[in-house]
């Protein structure tokens, strides 16, 4: 090495990896070792660094959610649901989790030769049912078909844009200490759905994917209070990512309870067989929120109150202890780190 | 055959063909035919029936363009381009085809497992250029990797959002008996690069893709003159297809002289060698425009003083005679009838 060469210089970023693996799209830390290492530099903007799943709009008359997310889904048709609706409910969520009012979806499928039409046609059976269920029109589309064995049946990419209200204001960073965690429901069905149903393996009680769209359980909690600090569907990397993120965003410790923890049996069944934490599995129809120790009370009642949210409760707090940490205390009382998962159980779980 | 079946129903709308064909992603008939039997009964609405490139939102501000794209090029990177500023290029035309002025994309990768990272990196230096130079922002964006094989490189769906200036209505229904038609330039260049490109043909000249963001043109010719009644990027099914699907929507007829039609030379050499007709083929940088005659020779001269438009012409007129009919005026004064091309001359040219 020498240092006498002040003209060498690199074009490329330098990367632990020399080639994408499939971890770079896991949702976990490679994942977010790509985006910032080379998206970041290339398109970063005040509205793109956020990293939330949605882009805040603000154009003259009020602001606008705008969200993509391209499904790869294998199998396409899975117990619970297919592309079809993941795609629909996956994009309005991630409006919804801005606090917006989803809108208007578009849709861009990229189709191998030789699918089934009847296939085909009960994906978009599947999302028209899906975006009426979740008040959405698709608005714009697109469909590329490519040869036999350059792409694995079908892939579909969604956008949407959503209206936020007035007053509404959530983002990671504003998470203080003391706020109260909520999630919606039971956790890991998507992931476990999607893992048994690929691996063949059978219960006695089948696992359903819990895809849903959500906006109508924000619209309630809203409805009482729009006073939420975040709002998130842990999705890719499960609800420990979400925590994660969410710990280091606001420099925030999160301590949550494990006797709060709702797993369905069978997804806690199928999560013992094969060795995997519920906490790093997806889900498709379930939201994390924090909100201030004073409204969630009121909140929960609203969410309680909606068919997606029977079950919500408070699984935890953000505290001032071990900042950018999330620790899950267990029945006996002993606290063990919840980690950021390292990439994801498997690949094309969405 | 009997008629005392009254219950019998056919769920799946009876189609000429079972499984998916590559021509269903030309642009051609087979997609036009896709679409009308199996999208637009599903999602069909007010906006998406339209079947514009995109979608014209109306929020209480002002009216929103909304465009989708995915590309699936093959090669990545090819004479003039690569997929990157295809995506920028192609999302940000679409919208400016509106006449809105683009201003927000997004944009979702699909990787293939094993893609070198340079040459991710690459595509994303190139991304970032398009985008800059057509002003515009990516705020949201999403990635997936699947595994080796499941898809071929690098697939990447653009959505955008432009704001449409007032008073400017485009629409190819509104195109009236007489307007004069303009093309921006030469044509064919994007689809006889790629095609040469991935025949491995080579000529003395190397044919270059014309990729390039068409907003600043536009925006030339809004500044002289709102009156321009439809305007549309000739991509995939090429010139042909655009007039095509005009004469029908407006039900008028429309005749292009042969002796204005300008192609460069080595894509003319490129098109006879290969058989191919360049009003059928891609293009990436060019639009046309449907103009009242009165209006023509201003907003041609305001296309001139862009480096875009420098080449633009009138090459045809809308007429009363042969409705919904397109036709070839050769030099020798002999009419041939320019049809839709039935399919994508080969797939994945975009």
């Amino acid at each position: 090495m020498t240092t006498d060469s002040p003209n060498f210089a690199c074009p490329l970023p330098i990367l632990q990896h020399d080639r994408i693996q499939l971890a770079h799209g896991s949702g976990g830390k490679l994942s977010a070792d790509l985006i910032n290492r080379l998206f970041l530099p290339r398109f970063g903007n005040e509205i793109l660094n956020r990293l939330d799943d949605q882009a805040i709009l603000n154009p003259a008359s009020g602001r606008l959610a705008f969200s993509t997310d391209s499904y790869v889904v294998d199998p396409i048709f899975f117990p619970g649901g297919d592309i079809g609706d993941l795609a629909i409910n996956g994009t309005v969520n991630d409006i919804a989790m801005s606090g917006a009012r989803p809108l208007w979806l578009s849709a861009a499928f990229i189709i191998e030769e030789g699918l089934p039409m009847a296939d085909l046609n009960r994906v978009l059976v599947s999302m028209e049912k899906a975006a009426r269920a979740a008040g959405v029109t698709i608005v714009t589309g697109d469909t590329k078909v490519v040869n036999r064995g350059s792409c694995d049946k079908l892939f579909i990419t969604t956008s949407g844009i959503g209206l936020i209200p007035e007053g509404v204001t959530m983002s990671a960073a504003s998470i203080r200490s003391g706020d109260c965690l909520i999630i919606s429901g039971t956790f890991g069905d998507h992931g476990l759905a999607i893992l048994t149903c690929r691996e063949g393996l059978s219960f006695e009680t089948r696992i359903a994917s819990d895809t849903a769209a959500l906006n109508g359980l924000v619209e309630n909690m809203l409805g009482v209070s729009q006073d939420i600090h975040a709002m998130r569907d842990p999705t890719r990397g499960g609800v420990a990512a979400t925590l994660n993120e969410w710990a280091k965003a606001s420099s925030i410790g999160i301590v949550i309870a494990e006797e709060k923890l709702m797993v369905k049996p069978e997804v806690r069944a199928a999560c013992e067989i094969l060795g995997i934490d519920p906490l790093h599995a997806a889900n498709e129809g379930k939201l994390l929120a924090a909100v201030p120790a004073d409204k969630a009370e009121e909140i929960l009642a609203a969410m309680h109150r909606h068919p997606l949210g029977k079950q919500a409760a408070i699984i935890g707090q953000a505290t001032p202890n071990h900042p950018s940490l999330v620790v899950l205390r267990t029945v006996l009382g002993v606290e063990r780190i919840i980690d950021m998962p390292v990439g994801e159980l498997l690949p094309r779980i969405c």
